[in-house]
C-alpha cells in the first residue's frame, strides 16, 4: 500500500525516535522543564532570529489555535480568517468553544487579499452599531493554505500592515509551514517570520514529529500562557516528549531538509501528473496537489494499492482529489503512482 | 541524578519504543482510524471484560477529564469531587473553563466518604432554592488519589450506589491506575472496574507511556464523543502515537507488570524509610510515599544527587515531601536512597 | 422631536403601565412563581393554540436567543442563519460565547431560502470530514427578518420540512412577531406558530412593553431550563414586571391590537415615501421601512426634528435609512413627517 | 397575606411609577442612551463621590456578578469568596458558565476574615505547583453578607489592602447595599464606597426597584464594558427603564430614605421578635433577620395569613426562617406579626 492522502501517514523521522530512545532513561523534570525542551526552545528562537522570543510547545494544531487564539483575544473579540481557513472549518467549533467568534472574509484559493480585509476592517468600523457586534482581534491565515498556497513576503507584509492600521495583531498556523518555506515559490526564510507575523507556530506533526507544534511569540508570550495551555488540557506531563523531537528537528537544520523532501517529491509528483494529462483543481507550489480524476480512475488506483483523499464532489464521474507528499515520501512510491496511472 | 519526584521522569518503557520504531514506516490513516489503535482498543476492552464497550484514546490528564466530563454533564451540572480532587486543584479550571462548577465535599486522606456524599447530595435535593444552584451531574474520583490512597471494591460500590441513587454517575481518573490495581491495598482487578463504576480512565503517561490516556465508557460513548474531542483539541493526528503505545501495554499485560515494578519498589522504599524511622505523613499502599524530612537532610539528599519533591511546607525546618516509584524504578535507585538516607 | 429610528423609543403601553400600579402593593414570590406569570403563561398558551406547552419570560431578544439556542444544542452544534441573522451580526457574539458557531447561509432580503438550506445541509453531510465539523443543531430565523420581510406559512413549512428532515430543529426569533402577524403579508396567526416552527419568542420589548419576550416551547421546555434561564443571568427576581406586562398584553388581545396600529401607521408611512418619490432601498410589508436618502435631507428632517436611523452608507451623497413605526406611531407623526419631507 | 419572606415581594416604589408614567411617551435612544439613563449616572456618581467614574446599569444580581467578574478576571484566574457567597451557591453557576472558578475561603456568619483571606493568598503563593492552578483574581463579598451582616469600615479596609498587596481588586455585591448602609452597624456611606473596594454594584431591585443593579466603576470600566454586557445579554433596549428608576432613586436621596424604612421596621421586627422569645439563629444589624421557629408556630402563622421563608432544616421540630423587611414594609404588617405570634 502506498497513501498519498495526507502529510501524516508515517510515524516520525528516524532521528527523532533515535533521539527519543538515547535520551529515554534519562530522568527530566515534567512539563516542559526539561533539557531537550529548553535546548529545543533555543534552537528554535535562533532559528527563528528572535533569542528573545518564547516558545511553547504544544501538541496538535486544533489545540494550539484555539489556545493561542483564546490567549490573544479579548473577551469581546473574534479571529478574522478566509472562509476555507481551517479554524473556521475542520476545527469542530474550537475556537467558538472558548467563546469567540471567527469572522469570515473571501478565500482565494485558500489565501487572503489584503484588500478585502481592510474593506472588511473598515465596513466594520464605520458601522454605528459596531459596539453590538464582535469586534475583530486578530488576523488568522495558515501558511501554507488548506489548498496548499502561498503567500509571498510581500503579501504577508500587505496584510500584517492592514492588520496593525487597525489594530489587530497576524497570527499565521503554520501547520506544514515547513512545506511552505522548502517551497520555491516562497521568497522568505524561517528568520524572516517574526518580521512578517506576530505569532505563529510551526508544525511538527505533519512535518516528521509524532506530534508537537512550536508556538513562536517573537516579542514574548501573553499573560500567564504556561496556566493558559495548562487549562486548555495541552500541557504534557513528558515534556520530553516535544522537547526531543523539537530539539532533533532543530539540530543541523532537520526541519528544513526535510520538508525540502516533500517539496522535491511533490515536484515529482506534479510532472507525473502533468505527462499523464490529469488535469489541476488548483495550482499549489507545496506539498499538498489538487486534481480532478475520474471515479474509475482512483478506483484503479486503490485497486493498485494506491491512495489519494477525496476532497470534493466535482460531478457524478469525477472527484477532486489531494495528493499529499511528505518528509517520508520517496522518489520510488512517485514512480509507482506513475506507473498506476 | 536519582530523581523520586515524580512518575514521569523517564521516556517510555523499551518495548513501546521498540514498536514505535518498528511500525514507523507502515502508513496507516490518522485521527485514530489507524490499525494500532483498532488493535489496542480491542485488547484494552478485553481486558476491562466489556468487549461491546467504547475506546478513545486522549493525550493527557487533564484533558481527558476535562474532555469526558463535559461530555457527561448537562450545563446545569457540576463534578462532584473531594475537596483534594486534581480537577478541582491542579487542572488550572479546564473544567470551569468549560462551564462546569467543580462541588467539592471533604477528603480524608484523598478519599471519599460515601456517607459524607450522600448527605451531600440529600442536602441539595431538600434546599428550597436548589433550582437556582448547580446540580451535581456525576462524581468525580481518582484512583489511586492525589495521596497515594486507595478504595476497596466495597468503598467503590458505596460511592457508585449513593451515585446511582441520587441519579449521578460515577467517573473514575485513573491517571495512575496500574498502580492502583497492582497494590495489595486493592482487592478488585480491571476487570472489575466496569462494574464499579461508569466511566473510567486507564492512565498511559504515568504508567510507561510517552503520553496517552484511555477512556473507556462500558456501555459506550456520549453523543458524538469523537467530534467532542476535536473541539477540546484532543485529537491526535498521528492516532497511531497513542494506538501502538496502548496496543504495546495491553499485550502480555504489560501494563500489570511494569504496574507491579512500581509497587514493589515502593515496598523496599517504604521499608528504608521505616529503616530509617522517617516519619510518615500519610499511609499509602501505592506507588507515591509521604515522608516528613528536616529540610537539611532534603538539601543533603540532593547535594548526593537525589531529589523528592516538595509537597506542603510543615514548618521552619520541615517539609512533606513525595518519593515516587514508577515501572522505571530500580531496587538499585532504593538502594542508592538507603545508602544517602 | 419624533423618532422613527426603532420601535422602542417609547416606553410602555399605557394599560401595561397602569396594570403595573394597580398591582403594585400586592405581595407575590419572585422568579416567576406570582399569580401575574402565572396567568400570562396561561393566556399565551391559549393564543398558541398549545395549552400544553411551556412559556418562560426573559428580559430581551439577544439574552433569549443566547440562552434558547445554548438549552437546545448539543456541545458539537452550531445554529444555522442567514448571513444577516440578528444572532450572527448584532448580538456581540452572545451564541459564540456560550460555545457555540453560528453557521451562514446567504441572505435574501433577510430571508432564508429553503433550497439553499437544503444544499447546505447535504454537502454537509457528504462533506467526508464532517466528525471535524460543527454539527448544524437548529435553524434560526427572524420573523419579521432584520429588513423587516416576512414568510409565508409555505415558505415556513418548507424551512421546517428541511430542518426536520435532516433532524434539526426551527427555531424563530420574533423580536416583533406582532408586526409580522399583523401584516397583510402573513397569511398565519400565532396559533399557527407551534405547527411551523419548534420554538419561537413572543417579542414584548420592541411591541408595547417595557421590557420581556416570552418563550414558548409548544412541546414543553428543554431539562432544567429554569436553571438555565438562572445561569444565563436571565431570571428576574420580581417577575410579576414581566408577568404583569405580558398578562396585560395578552387581555383581549392587546398584542395583536397594537402590532396592527404599527402596520397601519407603516401602510400611511409607504404612501407617504412613494407620494415623495423617495426610493425603497427594499419593500417591506412590516413596522420597518428601508429607504435611500440624500445626505441634505436627512439634515433637513434632523433640522426639524424628525429622526430616521442610518443603516448603510450607500454612496458620498446618499444612505440607506430606517423609518420604524411601532404601536405608539400615531398618524399625526406621520403627518409631520410627510409635512416635512 | 402579608409576606416576610423576601424584600422583593412587591413592585417598585410609587415615585418610580409616577416617573415611568410621566416619562412614557417621550421617545428616547435605545441601550442606554436616554437622557434618563444619562441623568441617572450622573446622580449616581455625585452620590458616590467620584465624578470622573463610570456607571452600567444591568438588569439584575446574578447577570451583574457574572458579567462584572468576567470583565474583571483573566482567563485563568478565578474569585475569592467565602463559602456561602451567592455567587458560588446561589446562581447556577453562572460564574462558572463563564469559564472563571469561584475559590472558597470559610464564612462567618456570612463575612469573610481578612486574616483568613490572607492565609488563602500566602498558601497559593507558596505552592510550587500554583502555575497549575486558577489565580486567585480578584475578591468578592456581598454587603449585607447572604446572612444579614455587614463589615465596618476598617473589617473592608482590611480585606481591601490584603487584596490589594496580592494584586487583586475587591468588588463588592451590593444587591441590599442600601441596606447595608442604613444599618446602625455600617459607619461608612455611600461616598465611602470608592475607598472601601474597586468595584461594586448598587441593588435596585431589592431596593425599590422593578429591576436594575448599577455597577459603579470609581475608576473606570474595563475595555469595551458595554460590548461585554451586550455579550452577556445583559443590554436592554429600552435603557430608560433602567434610567428613569435610577434616576428616581438618586433624586432627594429616595434611595436612602426607603433603605432606612427597611431598617426601621427591622428594629421593630427585633423587638417584636425579642418580646416573643424567639430565638435568633444569627444577629443581623440589616433587613433580614434569621430566627429559629417551631414547625407548628410556622404553620400557625401560614393559616394566619402571614409567611416566612424557609432557611435550613434545623431538626424534625424547627426551621432556621427568614423574615425580610424592605422599602415597602409597614408598621402595621409587624404588628399584626406581632399578634398572630
Amino acid at each position: 500500500m502506498i497513501s498519498f492522502k495526507c502529510d501524516y501517514a508515517e510515524g516520525a523521522h528516524p532521528e527523532i525516535l533515535r533521539r527519543l530512545a538515547e535520551t529515554n532513561f534519562q530522568q527530566a523534570d515534567g512539563y516542559g522543564f526539561d533539557p531537550y525542551t529548553e535546548s529545543a526552545r533555543r534552537k528554535i528562537l535562533a532559528a527563528c532570529g528572535c533569542p528573545d522570543g518564547e516558545v511553547y510547545l504544544l501538541v496538535g494544531g486544533t489545540q494550539t489555535n484555539a489556545t493561542v487564539i483564546a490567549a490573544l483575544l479579548h473577551s469581546t473579540e473574534g479571529a478574522v480568517a478566509v472562509e476555507t481557513g481551517h479554524i473556521g472549518v475542520h476545527e469542530a467549533g474550537a475556537v467558538e468553544y472558548t467563546g469567540h467568534k471567527v469572522l469570515t472574509i473571501p478565500s482565494h484559493d485558500g489565501k487572503m487579499d489584503p484588500a478585502e480585509l481592510e474593506d472588511y476592517l473598515r465596513t466594520f468600523e464605520a458601522d454605528e452599531a459596531r459596539d453590538h457586534m464582535v469586534f475583530p482581534g486578530l488576523v488568522y491565515l495558515s501558511l501554507p493554505t488548506e489548498y496548499g498556497t502561498v503567500y509571498t513576503r510581500a503579501e504577508l507584509l500587505a496584510i500584517r500592515e492592514v492588520a496593525h492600521r487597525h489594530g489587530l495583531c497576524l497570527y499565521v498556523d503554520g501547520a506544514r509551514l515547513g512545506y511552505a518555506l522548502a517551497s520555491p515559490a516562497v521568497d522568505f526564510t524561517l528568520a524572516d517570520m517574526k518580521d512578517l507575523c506576530d505569532v505563529f507556530y510551526i508544525g511538527g506533526t505533519k512535518v516528521g514529529a509524532l506530534c508537537g507544534e512550536a508556538v513562536v511569540f517573537p516579542k514574548g508570550a501573553p499573560k500567564r500562557f504556561f496556566t493558559t495551555v495548562k487549562q486548555h488540557g495541552a500541557l504534557v506531563a513528558k515534556g520530553r516528549l516535544l522537547g526531543v523531537q523539537f530539539d532533533t528537528l532543530f539540530t543541523d537544520d532537520l526541519y528544513g531538509r526535510i520538508s525540502r523532501n516533500a517539496i522535491d517529491r511533490a515536484q515529482e509528483l506534479i510532472a507525473v501528473l502533468n505527462e499523464k494529462e490529469i488535469p489541476f483543481y488548483m495550482e499549489s507550489p507545496t506539498n499538498q496537489q489538487f486534481v480532478i480524476l475520474e471515479n474509475e480512475r482512483i478506483e484503479r488506483l486503490a485497486a493498485a494499492g494506491i491512495f489519494c483523499e477525496v476532497w470534493i464532489i466535482k460531478d457524478a464521474a469525477h472527484k477532486v482529489v489531494r495528493f499529499a507528499t511528505s518528509w517520508a515520501t520517496t522518489s520510488e512510491q512517485i514512480r509507482a503512482l506513475a506507473a498506476a496511472l
